[in-house]
């Protein structure tokens, strides 16, 4: 687990900005209109409410907190791990592995070598940690698909209540005086719907896509790595096998860290 | 079967929310216009005659009620189940299963144990039930594709609505105290037309494709676990595979069910 | 071949419902206005010129009549027939269905059946079958696709003649009295374009999508059957498989059918 | 290749369609209006300089001579030619289709023979012919993908230069006289870019997508022929496999012309 | 590397086009207009920051110089390259690669021929260097991602400003002079939001996006290029295959360069 702040901050940044551009041409309480809010943001939790089940909607501020405290994805350190449990299992075998498992926090990759060392074949140590990666998956992607559905929803409720607005205004004309401001709160309904929409919840959904892209590479990375210990691969390949995950940038990171390291990296 | 309010909660408290806007800002009577309501509903729905066929409308009434009365998917139960059909098989044969069958509720499960009772190949088997399970889930599409076509045609006759009454009003404008009065009146229809998609049929659309995708989940699972039984996998494996298809909270779930149970989980 | 009038009562309902929706509130004549009708189905149809070779253009009068001659798809007499054929097969010998082939209508099924009379490989004739089931779709899908661009033209020419009145009106604002008409009359072609889109070529486009849909599941069946029949399964698995096609209510009337008939179903 | 000028027709028709529109109601030169053109047409083509390497962009031209000069795709000559060679080669042997080679147009199908006749292997001459294919297609979507960009960014520059055209008239309204003059030239840029975009650049797009796809399933099937007639396969079953591409109207005129021919087709 | 100024000419051009367009009806200073800009770019940026990691989206810079500098995909002089080396393994053993390795620039390239000199299976390489490739691309996608989002997210919060200042002109209506100036401003932010995003996002999106296209189909040559010498083939046979992937354009100057070379092709 890492703190990641940059969805704070570009919230923050994002809501101030906004504010500042109001104050500089207008009064910021014609922005403030708590029943318009309640429209905008309450109609489509209500829509909401009938798209996902319950138990899913209720996961939303587990999700939430999935924008600060992003699970880590340290493929550099995954294939330090890995390139040592390689070598301990051609040295000891297989069953050496059992000791390292208790260290892991990795829940998944755990997983994986106990099955190793239980010795249960290949074939199906692939197909199980595949399924489990898929189901992981699928989880998240619902949790995605949440605030997606919220983005298109929110605007279409602002519209839905700048229309009540319009129609309101529209049937009664008689005090022109009251034209345009009737117009500007008709117009906030939209403004919210756009607002949460555009700076909230499409970013929302955009951020835990790129997370599970990032922990989908992850798992197949370790499910390589798990079987060709398995394999008992020699260390080096394994190594290139697992290096083509990485970005250059990590590239350098992991050759820097051998460079400093004393342990070399040889064919064993 | 489960019965689920969340929809019917949804629904009502979208609707309450609507009704609470328009009423505190001007007259529930405006947005009153059977007429109007004529057009983007009945507009809509005579287009979906056009779409679809007649056999598949009519089970939209039948449909509807899947929203309330949603098939509940048990993957916990699923899990124990199988994993005690598969020790009774190990340990009295398959046709030890047949008993069984008869206390079973799912037609698709049955299907696929008494073809293994039946002694049928697995490839065959596994085919069969596929097949199923693509043959449902393609009832189920269809089913939500008329919601999501009809999200998309009545705002398309709201607009429509709107025109005509733009045009009547243009056209005749020699009474300019109507004119606001007018475009109310033609706002209307608009505004049905989009309460219709976003409060009713996207949400019904989205709320039925996670009830089919949770359902082929669950299908998934039994083929695999069929399969299994068959095949004469040990029971733990067997577990172990099925458990991949769980979110974190149902394997919690399954976790405290087999703490309180007395019959502990082993290698046999 | 059955006669569906779903599609002919949808577009007449739909039309009335439009015209009363109008003359409840105006005049029907200011809805009538052949030159902005010109500009929006012609001026779509010269872009559907471009866009699609002559040759399948002039199948369109022919696709239309697929609305009211719907192919009938029915999967009940086609397992019925199916189960008869592997019965006499397994009797007297895959020669003996050169006789049947005759009585058939459908020429995909004939042309298969006559390939397993004919002693040609299983693998050959599925490849042959799945190829020619493709070209269907392929031909159906191109109808389609037809429909669905006129669908996006229309509505775009609507808008162009929509701009050519507002520039002529704004152009030329002398007579102030002359501005609602002008409008009137410039959003008369957004009227047709939406109008045409949404109540007859979307719908069209959907109709012809579904039945395809429909047909290609069919064709499937077909091709199991015949290289079911030509492997000698036992006409029960055949049935079994060919049964997953099936829609439950399908079912049920195959077997209310079953019960009425004399015939039973045995494993011979 | 064959003239089609139904593209040019289209064109041209769509054109006069729309002059006689506006000439209708009102003076064609308010629709002409160079500095609108150039924002429109020249801006959309800078941002697609960006969008596409240069190279690319000036294949325009030669793309543009396509609409005329369609690629004739003439199955039926296909399968008579196919069922020739195979005839030939099963009688004098592979060798002997050296010499029709030099007859032969198609670039495609020359290499294909040539590698037959060059004794090459059969898992290498499909795997040639379909990167051969691929790169074809490749090569072709990236010419529809310039006028699809290009459909998207032409209405998208006319609105900035409508909203370049209102922000003008609205900085300066003194004289109120020149409001609509003012908007009706704002409104052009709009009218240019959604008359680029639906009567020339979609189309275009469209019309290329649908010889495209024409153009792979003649190769497909030129593929499949020439793999057909390496194998030594009896032309008659050839002939049965090549005419699952053909559609029912190309299926009669194949089959007027074997009726008209004293050549007979018979198994040899 | 190579230089390419198109996407600087493209943005270039354009610009000078919208300013000639501006200043030849109305005054430049009326669209330079900072609070507006700050708005749009600001407040899109914001919610690029919640959407994608900190690490992405610094490599903006680097990104953008890439529309400058091109890597060059040379596909002619890739096919010369790989017809001499596949010679030399057949006359020298793959060993004698080694030498030829140190000039290479391609990494990707590089690593490929390496793992053919160390003797590595066929498969692993194969696997090893489709997995590079995969893992390039998805890191290029990511950078294409971030420009589509943006923009999307640009025309959004233009919208958002354009609300802003409706809102905050219709609440303070007295003085009705100053109404179209009010517009003005407000209209400003959604001008600046198309503009951001036809003028420069997409088009560098889709710049990006056919840079990797073109990357990765030079990478698929490379792949097969590297197997096919270390199987051993036949140079002529490989350059057929590597010459699939040539455009006509660039068969047409490999054959030149062919004719030039007093090094014939011949069948070794």
């Amino acid at each position: 687990m890492k703190k990641s702040y940059s969805a704070v901050i570009g919230l923050a940044s994002g809501t101030v900005l906004l504010i500042w551009s109001i104050m500089s041409s207008g009064d910021i309480m014609s922005f403030v209109h708590l029943p318009s809010m309640a429209t905008t943001l309450g109609g489509s939790f209500a829509a909401l409410v009938i798209s996902f089940p319950m138990k899913d909607l209720m996961k939303v501020p587990k999700i939430l907190k999935m924008l600060v405290n992003t699970p880590e994805q340290d493929r550099v350190r995954l294939i330090t791990m890995f390139s040592e449990l390689a070598r301990k299992a051609r040295r000891d075998g297989l069953l050496a592995l059992e000791d390292d498992l208790n260290n892991m926090e990795d829940e998944f990759l755990v997983s994986g070598l106990q099955m190793v060392v239980d010795g249960i074949e290949p074939d199906i140590i692939r197909e199980i940690l595949t399924l489990k990666m898929e189901t992981t998956e699928r989880r998240h992607r619902m949790g995605q698909s949440i605030f997606t559905k919220w983005a298109e929803l929110a605007p279409a409720f602002g519209m839905l209540g700048t229309l009540v607005g319009l129609v309101v205004m529209l049937a009664d004309l008689q005090d022109a005086s009251s034209i345009g401001s009737g117009m500007a709160v008709a117009l906030i309904t939209t403004f919210y719907g756009s607002l949460l929409a555009n700076l909230i919840f499409i970013p929302i959904a955009s951020n835990l896509s790129v997370q599970t892209n990032e922990e989908m590479v992850s798992k197949e990375m370790a499910i390589e790595g798990v079987i060709e210990i398995q394999a008992g691969t020699n260390p080096r390949i394994l190594e290139e096998k697992l290096m083509t995950y990485l970005s250059p940038e990590e590239l350098k990171m992991l050759k820097e860290e051998r460079t400093t390291s004393t342990e070399a990296l040889s064919y064993e």
